[in-house]
């Protein structure tokens, strides 16, 4: 099978198993499909939202799969040698806004991307360059520190089974790129993040056209020393799996968080923390998010994309909690990444 | 004077006259002050809150002045004969948030910037190059044709005081300043806009260097055509007192709305409404605003340049209000601007 075929596949499998669970778990709540088909059959989707659930406020989970003759000003950005060419992309996201504020808010994607001179025979055929993308990252409101460990140990574990530099690197990735520059805070505490995986299985953070890092230099060295000493290429099948293996892991690390938490009595006061620190991620979301921006540009489906952004925020001027409240404990923890692996 | 001191002046008396005169609108709500300064002696400001007034949810209103080396991506852009310069730039600027959905929304911002080798000498003396903005804009929730009107006539009268090109090209100017592109929505229903205003008059609307139309062909030829026939070079004196006078408009104009509209009896729909409203506010602000995405790539003062955000948002996927309600008619006349002055 095309390498399109095999993760339009597994996608769509994910997004079904995903939503079926996330109904189960929330007990009441029900997602809704809204199928939609971009002119020119350029693409479509299946946007599926939960609104006012037991557990979720809201949550939402999009699959979709696009193509396009014009590559948007995000990706030439970092790969001008695509300029021209026609590209392929399918992957499923969720996002999930839980209303009790011991709950953490989650995200989760997994996208393949391929771009060539392949629609040049009807849109059959492979790429000539393709990359696989994805993780997950937990945005809790009041800090635990058990649950951030057992999010992170797991990630680990699954991580290892496929390649040792895996963690190390996809985790730090995450640190670097759920961050809101302006605010220099992490959105929550991180997880998995990887992007242009393909197999020399290097995942470059250094563009090279333009001389400059991805993030950082630190990171850029951080990987590069790991993946010389640990790591070999790896196949397409190799690098799927590996992406199935950690997009499976979800329903059960979140499912058992979310049992932890969902009975926990809440104030009025910690509700108001949770709509707060919800700006920030509509802040992170509307400002930074290669989706969310990738999507707008390529004047995708708004509702889908925004679909992301949190059912009710507040914002406020000036506002720092309490020195050594709880609230500070996880400010602080957004301020300072943690290691939560020992 | 310098024509930076007296933009100083006059901006740092907008701000003074701006807010002790809300403060007698809104009746119990009181603005509280932060001062601060960007290290290196680059710039400083006020920044003025009102939370939880009587008529406000929510006000903000900053003065700032700030000096810099390297001027950001969003200047540069289209300016690139400026890289290299240092800059200077102050400004006055005001979003009003009242808790009434029968309430505009209101928002205003005069700025003068300069460029130039100015700095050698210390700081003193004028730029090479120097221009001024402003405007403002009214984003009601619930459209009253009388208000609509009233708030375009008065813009246009004061306009054509100074000259009868201004209104035509500015009016238009905000309706395509004010646009939220992935929606094809304008955020309110306009009002006044201009920027890049200098001694030629003519606002140009096309990037010579990039060969490309700040917004549209048809408004850059509208903007040449009037200017064209109508106007003469100006010199600073008389552009400063053009902005001046749009300035002190705001108070009469906003004042008789607010007047109109405070003691309107809302319902908790309304409220809704106004709520998810505010939604298309932040995404404009966060994505499209010039002053938010130059204020947070210069590493401006977060609190001070996000507190146009409002106080609380409700997000909603794929909602559209009732045809033939008082909530789609505000909503159809975002779709497609009016002409409001007969």
């Amino acid at each position: 099978m095309f390498r399109i075929t095999q993760m339009r596949e597994l996608t769509r499998a994910l997004q079904d198993e995903l939503c079926s669970a996330l109904e189960i778990i929330d007990g009441t709540g029900k997602f809704h499909e809204d199928a939609w088909t971009k002119e020119g059959n350029s693409g479509g989707g299946r946007s599926r939202v939960m609104k006012n659930g037991s557990v979720f406020e809201q949550g939402g989970c999009n699959w979709s799969e696009v193509t396009g003759t014009s590559l948007p000003p995000s990706i030439l950005a970092k790969h001008p040698h695509l300029a021209g060419k026609t590209f392929r992309a399918t992957g499923v996201s969720l996002v999930l806004h839980p209303r009790n504020p011991h709950c953490p808010t989650v995200h989760l994607n997994y996208r393949y991307f391929e771009a060539g001179d392949f629609m040049a025979d009807g849109g059959s055929g492979e790429g000539n360059v393709w990359w696989l993308g994805g993780g997950m990252d937990l945005t809790p409101y009041y800090l635990y520190e058990e649950d951030a460990k057992f999010f992170h140990t797991e990630i680990k574990r699954v991580c290892d089974a496929h390649d040792p530099s895996y963690y190390p690197i996809y985790s730090r990735w995450a640190n670097a790129y759920f961050f809101i520059k302006h605010r220099k805070e992490h959105r929550g505490i991180g997880g998995l993040f990887f992007d242009y995986l393909d197999t020399n299985n290097t995942t470059s953070l250094y563009r090279a056209e333009e001389k400059s890092y991805e993030y950082s230099k630190e990171l850029a060295d951080f990987a590069l020393g790991h993946v010389s000493t640990t790591s070999k290429p790896r196949t397409f099948d190799e690098l799927r799996d590996f992406a199935a293996s950690c997009a499976r892991l979800f329903l059960p690390v979140y499912g058992e968080i979310i049992g932890r938490r969902r009975e926990t009595a809440y104030t009025e006061s910690e509700r108001n923390w949770q709509l707060y620190r919800r700006g920030r991620y509509v802040e992170f979301n509307l400002v930074y998010d290669r989706g969310t921006v990738f999507g707008l540009q390529t004047q995708g489906r708004v509702e889908s994309i925004l679909m992301s952004l949190p059912p009710m925020v507040r914002f406020e001027y000036d506002y720092t909690p309490e020195p050594l409240s709880r609230e500070d404990a996880m400010w602080q923890v957004n301020l300072k990444a943690r290691d939560w692996v020992a």
